[in-house]
């Protein structure tokens, strides 16, 4: 039956049956619509699947040949535990529905609706919030969303991270803190139509994709982490910082080119709809970026340091990517180019700063969205336009929601984990560092060179 | 002119051309749909393609450095003759038409209809069937599929078969066996509506993109091929079995994230329309069985082996979707969770039980893909709802269709590889399987780390 | 608020209200299937845009560990600079408008319009032009294409070309002369409409997606700069060719199924809209002709090598793809399969014959993009459909389009990077090629296999 089974039961038939039938074409319209809509937010929660092989490659690419068996079993474990926790928890609490949310700070979680229904049909019948997309679309973009923010985090930890921990930690972020400040904006809690204390009653706090509520928010906590968990033994000693080479660049290069295609679903899926003129003003305002982003900052770090240097500029693409991520909806296509170079610019500086003082962050991490990320909402301010946000921008709403969602992000991960150390610690020993955790931890190397 | 060539000839404007002009505003709306609809096709069969890079780069990864080179062989010579002998007999195998196929056991193929067609837009002409997509569409999304089961061999046999034994083989399987049992189900034939021994007479066999039609039948083939081949040279001893190490671990896991990534093509393409109450509900069931599968592997073989174990988790990743593949349109989606977590626990375990029983599968094809592709057919009976599925469930149907399935898998392909053997031989001589096959028949190491 | 903020300002509500608030319902049913277009020519560019990871990994695969560094840092800087270049200037020389480019030959440059616009809007306000997708999804699927050319140049130079020479060579090829030939045709200028001087007047030159345009422009900008460069140290000694062994084939494996999968949006987005039957007939000869093409090379170097060769069964896939982007939608089915196979007996011959006259290009590239380029434009006049492609098509004017773009991409190169030549040179010093450019120029190897 050339597998029609399910189109049969469920299918578009049923869907534009009654339409056809009589005479309201209007909704039938809006029934296809609906189907072109729909089918770009799932096609944009596949591309941000594969952002999580992007992170996986270059975390493993840029870190030592030792630990990326690690890497990568801790990148396996977010995507699946992040995803399972945000379905059985977070998406509910990051989305509590506008009742529970209005103005709130903070909201439980609690298993999906539906989860065993049998009616396929989800899509207007749970909340008529959903005008554009199913309510399962809604959650398997959200969901693939929710896991990045705990992958950040893993970057920085790296190398050095009591595996273990670093799971309990990761789930409780994906699942428990990540919806918090997800649910501040998002979700329509305080952050939500913020600004009224400003002179300008109806500016308000604009995060498009994430700048803050993802990438700065794992940046952060990154930061929190990594200052509890100190730097990787012979980093920095009296003589200077030791460099520690990346032990795949080609790897790490795989994963940052998966990770720009995968931020046009991120990007490009956050209009909430196929609509032509938003998702084509955002694939040209988030590639831009990106590619201003890496010219910026080989030439910032060639200057710097008298080297083409492809790490820099590997950083540098993404760098771009993280500063178009909260204006790339209302940002105009040349703006996007400074916003990104700027942001290329600001991460090869702020890499250099934290090893200065002493922030041991293998890939980045902290820099690239951390930073970057903060640089990001506050180029809304700077570049963004009114007409196309549809709403007025302040930088005051700006600055406030970015380091309120930062400020709670570094201090509840801080919480967080050094409970964890204090309970169970969140460093392997010393032995266990210098041989390598593949061996050490996994039992098996990542490469295996012999003929056997 | 912008390209505009293809577009004016043939294109957009003479096909929604007269319902514009008319008033019979309710052909145009079906035009509308069908190019959404044909457009998730294509998409999908793109995403399909790419899993055959998530095959040969996970077979790669997982077999040892030596053999590399001829893994990848394999992998691209099985993609293109699969393609071109679906084109040229397969498809018309598999898809006999309903007059022929109706309750049959098999068809003779022939190649695709319009193969020298100018008339390019063939859609409901050659047939009435396609409601929802060209015959093109229908024809690359299929094709993209049918060599995934000869690949599946292909990670079984790896590091001694005889490279061209097997592609004699995997050009015999793809071109006409799978498309047999492919015709049983998918073609009409007797395992489509089959179940009237049952009570329960509307009861039929349900296996939605295919865990028994093309997983199961893969890795029974696998099983097939391994017995008439036996182990590798020195991993069973008297000793006991001797670990043979991954070559490249980052490589399987490209390859494990890029199957997953395909599988929103595989599953979500086979709703054959971009329903969006379908293809929402089938991404969710798909990802999520994936990561549940995930987790219960990394769980399993901790229990069991008392380490995190990378591969178990990637292979419990794939596990899971297999075991989703069956019931992606049926299954709710926290039932789901349970169907792929099973499947995770049962691929260890598998994967245990035939290393204890000598049979040396190095990428754990006939678990991953034979045992759980069994599962995940008869989970349809256990978690299947019947509204989704738009018709009666039984497990004597599941059951009798995926042993049937499997049992004409290893039939057939031990009968032709066994003639294979018995005609040229099937595996290397024991000193090309120890200096390994990449030098010895292909003159070329896959890596080359000297600085010339 | 679920981050509606973009679609309430600017979003789909706007875009169908009128239409559905009053009778028109033929307006309502354009905008849908304006979305459904638009969308797909900006997956389209997302899947050109991935072809960039697959030109540097095909290129880093295929040449020595020790310039592996290199050959990705010149790639992410080609797709920086590519685009931004064709931002501020090249998409308006290629694109000038019909009134100021008819038949002509050369348009001048100039930054895009609306690059400081706030109207999301954009669509058919800029010209009347764009009936089936926004300015912007134009100007990015374009920029995409664009860069293409110049990474074709950056394999045939690897390993000893000097970097800053390459960059500057690279910017002035993508910003500045690939416009000028894309013009030519896609442009509206002289090759458009061509075809007056052959008996039949309405024969015009026909190039759907390239093959002549950014194939063999590329093909022949790597011939001149070959030429002027000079080969590898070693590789043509008195005793005959020395091989320089590939570094990663599995890295060129993936960077060859990334190409491929690239290719269909390429190709695929080259039919301009969504049509059904446009874009099904060019995913099943993009495909096809690429499977035909793998066996073709697969065989062909078997009989001349007796050995199988992955590494030519990967360019053959690649020189099937490029045999029919020029013929993708106008070329039946089965002839594709018969042009890709030509196209991968081509690439062998081809190879072979460079490397006999000591034309040293490490990847092939000249081989498969520019000697395949030029067959799969004459191949339209063999295999094309008139009826496909909705206007005459005669042997000469392919010929005529094909050979005088080759001939301009090559002399202009060759000029320009003879003058970079005798400015600054183009070429490492011979000490530094032994070493690789890697250290040399980067100061990081691109492996690192020690403990630290």
């Amino acid at each position: 039956m050339r597998k029609l089974l399910l189109s049969t039961a469920i299918g578009s038939l049923a869907l534009m049956g009654t339409a056809y039938a009589g005479d309201d074409s209007a909704a039938a319209i809006a029934d296809v619509k609906f189907l072109v809509d729909n089918l770009w937010i799932l096609i944009s929660a596949a591309l941000v699947f594969i952002m999580h092989l992007g992170f996986a490659s270059v975390e493993a690419g840029m870190c030592q040949r030792k630990n990326t068996v690690n890497i990568m079993f801790k990148n396996v474990f977010i995507v699946c535990i992040g995803a399972v926790g945000y379905m059985l928890w977070g998406f509910n609490a990051m989305y509590p529905g506008f009742e529970q949310a209005a103005g709130s700070f903070f909201a439980m979680g609690s298993p999906i609706e539906a989860g065993f229904s049998t009616d396929a049909a989800i899509k207007a019948n749970l909340t008529n919030e959903y005008a554009d997309y199913t309510y399962w679309s809604d959650f398997i973009f959200q969901a693939m969303f929710a896991a990045t923010a705990a992958t950040i985090v893993s970057g920085a930890v790296a190398e050095r991270v009591k595996l273990t921990s670093f799971m309990i930690f990761a789930a409780v972020l994906v699942t428990f803190i990540y919806p918090i400040t997800g649910s501040w904006e998002w979700g329509g809690g305080w952050l939500n139509g913020f600004g009224g204390e400003n002179s300008d009653d109806t500016a308000q706090f604009i995060d498009f994709a994430g700048s803050s509520l993802v990438h700065a928010f794992g940046g952060f906590a990154a930061l929190a982490c990594v200052i509890v968990l100190g730097p990787r033994l012979g980093k920095y000693t009296k003589n200077g910082t030791k460099p520690i080479l990346p032990s795949n660049l080609p790897l790490a290069n795989i994963g940052v080119f998966l990770l720009f295609l995968g931020w046009f679903g991120f990007n490009g899926g956050s209009v909430l709809s196929a609509d032509a003129a938003g998702v084509s003003h955002v694939f040209v305002t988030t590639a831009m970026a990106g590619f201003a982003g890496g010219l910026a900052a080989i030439a910032m770090s060639w200057i710097l340091t008298k080297k083409p240097d492809l790490s820099m500029a590997l950083n540098g693409m993404l760098a771009g990517l993280v500063s178009i991520t909260a204006g790339a909806g209302c940002i105009p296509p040349f703006y996007a180019l400074i916003a990104g170079a700027v942001g290329g610019i600001l991460v090869v500086l702020a890499v250099n700063f934290f090893d200065k003082i002493k922030i041991d962050d293998p890939v980045g991490a902290i820099s690239v969205h951390g930073v970057v990320g903060i640089w990001g909402t506050l180029s809304v301010a700077f570049f963004g336009s009114e007409a196309l946000a549809g709403e007025k921008i302040s930088f005051s709403a700006q600055l406030i929601g970015t380091l309120s969602i930062s400020a709670f992000a570094f201090i509840t991960s801080f919480i967080v984990f050094y409970a964890i150390k204090l309970v169970m610690g969140v460093r392997v020993d010393e032995q266990e560092e210098h041989e390598g955790l593949d061996v050490a931890e996994h039992g098996v190397p990542a490469y295996n060179d012999s003929a056997n």
